[in-house]
């Protein structure tokens, strides 16, 4: 396969322009008023994927956005790997601080900058074109089937029923995934473990309406007040959480198993540079590779109440509201987290407010083994084209879907991610190095290569 | 005076027309957008006063938003009333719970409902009717000065220096305002205490970035985290402020003075049920009335930080903000607890974030005697209007002027307010009572002939 590089070389400006065209459609899946651009990012997937090469691609519909699958079925006796994606977007705001449009691409210092330039529009194209030329080299040794829906961002809510119905035609040997980091751009690194999470909305209201401070500060609760306190009481001060039962299912690791998770490279220096941060915080007695890696958070991902605009109002407001987030490790089931937090919330609302807490999303960790096929032929074809042995790590973030198709399809996930930290995703200002599109697209024809091998062997 | 009745009978419309002109003005001081709203207001204000009869009118530039500034001088000898008010209003938001556009006032149960309805174009204008009636019946028995400000909802900041410069023309024997309210439409009252006030907008920065909250959450300070813990530690269990020095100049009222003051008409299941809540919450040891009458307060009046949209984002912002308003009693200095609260939140806030204070505005708590000649004019012109001789109260507002204007020009205030409660000020759907605003207007000639005899007697 040493003409993959060439093959990429001389299609870079192709490649980037169908990207480009792709990561135009602003497809934010959190806001109904994104419904028509959802459509229109999936019919561009699927135009992609006949393109490159598949047998058949067709849009179908779940009980919300559509999942676009393809597959190219080379021989019914050959395993096939299922490549799993997601063609929608987070929310861009604070806009004000993106210094391009968001959906306007961008590049500047060899990276591109756009809202899904990393995640997931730039690292699931990565796939399209590996397959792309595979196709058109005769270098395919497999089945491929392809599945990219559009509600990764909040939760995958559609795509439980919905891969439990396609039970079948979803059958696979192994699910590829790039939807994680790595560990940096020189340290390739293979996502063995991630987070579960649990996503939640409270809301506490005091008086019925808003009320001059004056007139009655000090004598009713302020919803502000109240949800700042509740919110405090919810971590002691070594950074526990201090819902009751939210511990009960975390497995503590051995302290070997400790030792071996903390010899993934990390510079706590080049980590509080990068941030601007004077001190790094969290829980008592844990690594920060530890904090994000095994240990379940307790996150307000957002917070609004009262007057929020230039200058002062004297206003004590009728609600106060807080998104919260709460990352799981293994065995934590989101389902259960919900309730606790519920139950928890509403023993500690005082009798002067009232208090509602909505569930928005979850999904539950996932840990894959490293002894597994997928593993080695992950391993084998990152060192290729890197020149260094991946390094196993556990990422803190979550994809709830990857756990729950081990659950539905019986099918364990390998996760070969490549982003980086600084590609800021779900922030302002989101990128995707060049270096890391095409590396990827050199990369995975060597999984498919390998995993064909290992299979027959 | 048997005719003011008649004559406001028969001018009903007029005013009313007059009146919901200078309310669609939409002069809201703390936003720069509305900055010609501010010298339209102006304008319509000094045209006002010229119809009603002053001898002259004029818009006075200040550093801020301008002063208009009329007068009517009968005879150097008589003593003269200065009337103060203010043309600016509060910020309308949330907007989506106005049942009527805040700057278009409609008419419904009586009641006028508007931004500014109360606070305090309808009780400035008060003023300017009981002046014509007064001057077109030759009923005037005094001199008069009228001043009516821009700013008073950010704090009057330009009106110390100014009110220093015009220290001469401002000469009166008292001030004359309507900017608090009654106890009930059936108790009049006259507000004896103001509270004091400290306004700050508080920022805490953890990262340079948004980050995504699963890659690092557990590991890096979350600033909305850090900013509710901070807060909820500045109140202890007994709802005390736990700022160093806080308390240090609060005078504690004597067992004598405290049963006085809860002598004022007040039912604490109908405020609950006013307000939809189960419980009153604040200070320990203390009354509703208390609470709000000879209590200092902190509100959180607005906070916001992170996603605030529709559904879920995984993030942990950058920065949290809150604005901040504690309310004062007699002898707290405004800057001293400004600086007492910025040496506190400074100290308290971990090193893994910055902090930044910033003050927006305050002033001083004010009280005035029921000895003074006056309150007797004024319980006098209420007794007659009303046929009940009205109630001595604190109010927990502020009108930080009032106590400026003490301090600079060396002349006391009585504060005949008009507004009830319900009216809603600063809040979605302000409104004022027809029967209030009539009322107002037939009681003012009164408080003029009583003053002016008990000045001469």
């Amino acid at each position: 396969m040493k003409d993959i590089k060439q093959y990429i070389e001389e299609n870079k400006q192709r490649f980037l322009d169908e990207l480009f065209e792709l990561i135009r459609i602003p497809s934010i899946s959190s806001e109904e008023k994104h419904k028509p651009d959802m459509i229109k990012a999936a019919e561009y997937w699927k135009k992609l994927l006949l393109e490159a090469g598949v047998d058949k691609a067709e849009i179908m519909t779940t009980t919300g956005n559509p999942v676009v699958y393809g597959e190219k079925i080379i021989s019914p006796s050959l395993p096939p790997v299922l490549v799993y994606g997601h063609y929608d977007v987070m929310p861009v705001d604070p806009l004000d601080l993106w210094k391009s449009n968001p959906f306007e691409p961008v590049i500047r210092d060899e990276k591109i900058y756009a809202r899904g330039a990393d995640d997931d529009k730039g690292q699931s194209f990565i796939h399209a074109k590996a397959f792309e030329y595979m196709i058109r080299t005769n270098n395919l040794p497999c089945n491929v089937k392809f599945m990219f829906e559009g509600e990764e961002e909040i939760g995958s809510p559609a795509l439980v029923k919905w891969s439990a119905d396609q039970k079948e035609l979803l059958k696979a040997d192994i699910i590829l995934v790039s939807d994680t980091g790595m560990i940096a751009q020189d340290i390739p690194s293979i996502t063995c473990g991630l987070r579960g999470l649990e996503y939640l909305e409270v809301e506490v209201t005091g008086p019925c309406r808003d009320l001059h401070s004056g007139l009655f500060g000090g004598a009713v609760a302020n919803p502000i007040n109240i949800l700042a306190k509740m919110i405090a009481s919810m971590q002691d001060e070594n950074g526990h959480i201090t819902i009751k039962g939210f511990y009960d299912d975390v497995e503590e690791l051995s302290a070997f198993e400790r030792e071996e998770l903390n010899k993934a490279p990390f510079s706590l220096s080049e980590y509080k540079k990068a941030l601007d941060i004077d001190e790094v915080c969290g829980e008592a007695g844990y690594t920060t590779t530890e904090r994000t890696g095994i240990r379940p958070t307790f996150d307000v991902c957002g917070i609004w109440g009262g007057y929020t605009g230039e200058g002062a109002k004297t206003v004590i407001p009728s609600k106060a509201y807080a998104k919260i987030s709460m990352r799981l490790v293994p065995h934590q089931q989101h389902e259960k987290i919900a309730e606790l937090f519920a139950t928890h919330f509403e023993s500690i609302a005082p009798p002067c407010v009232k208090v509602k807490v909505t569930h928005l999303h979850g999904g539950e960790a996932y840990v894959s083994p490293t002894s597994s096929p997928a593993y080695q032929a992950a391993a084998q074809a990152l060192e290729t084209t890197f020149g260094k042995r991946p390094v196993p790590f556990r990422s803190g973030g979550s994809i709830p879907i990857i756990a729950t198709f081990e659950k539905v399809l019986g099918i364990k996930s390998i996760l070969m991610g490549f982003g980086l930290e600084s590609d800021a995703i779900h922030s302002p200002n989101e990128n995707f190095p060049l270096y890391n599109l095409f590396k990827g697209i050199e990369t995975i024809p060597y999984f498919y290569r390998n995993f064909a091998k290992l299979l027959k062997d």
